[in-house]
């Protein structure tokens, strides 16, 4: 298996995991569960082959991804009750695949020679369209916009580094870890210790 | 006309007709009322040739069916009051919709020698994205994930029935046919007697 | 740079500026305004390229709309204190930004030799889709649907108009020209004067 299509298993379970997670919040059945395991898990890599126009899309030419989102959504309806907060499980699980899907993305986009912007962009869509998508049909408030959080900001500094890693001449691989490390990290800082940017906030017009 | 594009009219009036109806809900204009028809009626359609990587999209090859979403538009807008309950209508002509779409998206799939889970997934996107499309749009919680009815799990059961279908060697009218009956008989079955699946609950956790 | 160029970076940097401003509304940080400006400034164009088969996307073939975008965010990051009514300022750039974007939409689908009715649903769906992921992500209201005003409508319009100005042998410069002036003019007459077109009302049933 190559790095990439490693990275973008990684990416489809532990994002299925997050969707299962919210389907289990909103207590749905098995099949619910599978629908927004499967969406979460492939919605940014699908998204992103379809700006890229890369045929067939990912899980199209070889459907085992479908079957990992499965399984993923299997095992969190017959032990979610296991877990004390499943919403900071969520949060937790949301970031390590955000770090994995960031490398799949900006990895991919490099892999087919794109200029640096698409290559930040494509890791922005394929880490956090997924999430974006599950929360928006799920109704919740999308983590991508919460206030106060780091969430793209993590996608994007971790794009930044595997653009400037082969940019510097490193391989694929050490490229892609330390996307993956910095993405992490960025998200982990800011779930833990509440890192965070200065917030637009409304100061009174000048008249 | 072949069977595969009478299953897409079908599809799309029908779901056009929900599109319209969710619209009149809403108190919208005329325009608002294609809109939605539209949006609703060839949404999964859509997402499928993208997905498929077919060109052009089947309503870009053939505008009527932007026609005939319209023409749903302009019938629910002068006949709507005549209906008792718009809700009761919607669910229903859904369910209608549901099976037409997804024997369509399977059939597509099918004919495009597609892998079994593909068929399955396409039966599932072009039968429930154009509803779902529509009420994330609308605001209204999306009949796809409302708990204790069967929806994806309909279009799942059709579409596994078409690819079973097809495997037994069936002919496609036949298996179409199959699809739709088993989809529209789950989803009507669990609007009308309350058949469901088991529904995640939360226990309390072990410690 | 042609004229279809110029309107897609209007387009883009106008809705871009309607994006950030909505970011500014729910207190993001910088980069949550360059999210929801790119989302919205691209989105349009994007879907439209998409389901053209455009390939590659505009921005991707050109990675200056993104800066372009990105430029909106910044520029509204540091002077949205400035504006009295952040809201005004939304609904009044998004008024000019349609009636670009559906003038960039159906001139692209002119310069394709599609079908008049996929020139006028190109039109719309450059005009309309933008703004829409925008107020679907940020969970606000869609301009789309609010009821009493003209937003589809104006699209339409405009759309019409391009396709008759080609249709009677005019430049594609005067084409857009007017399509861009029919639909600022319904929206700008909307907005200012109420126009509207009468509405769906429930009327009691026949019995």
């Amino acid at each position: 298996m190559t790095l990439l299509a490693l990275l973008d298993y990684t990416a489809v379970l532990v994002f299925a995991l997050t969707g299962a997670l919210v389907a289990s919040r909103a207590q749905l059945d098995i099949v619910g569960f599978a629908f927004l395991a499967c969406l979460t898990g492939i919605g940014g890599g699908t998204l992103r082959d379809v700006l890229l126009d890369r045929n067939p899309v990912f899980w199209i030419a070889d459907p085992v991804y479908l079957v990992v989102a499965c399984a993923a959504a299997l095992l969190v309806f017959f032990t979610a009750h296991l877990i004390e907060s499943r919403y900071r499980a969520i949060l937790w699980l949301d970031a390590a695949a955000l770090g994995v899907a960031v490398a799949a993305g900006s990895g991919i986009a490099l892999a087919l020679d794109q200029a640096a912007g698409i290559v930040v962009v494509m890791g922005i869509v394929t880490g956090c369209a997924g999430g974006l998508m599950r929360d928006v049909v799920a109704n919740e408030v999308p983590l991508v916009l919460k206030q106060g959080e780091l969430y793209v900001t993590c996608a994007l500094a971790g794009s930044l580094a595997a653009a400037a890693a082969s940019w510097a001449g490193l391989t694929p691989a050490s490229g892609a870890a330390i996307c993956a490390a910095v993405t992490v990290t960025l998200r982990a800082g800011s779930l833990a210790f509440g890192w965070r940017l200065p917030v637009y906030r409304a100061r009174p017009p000048r008249r």
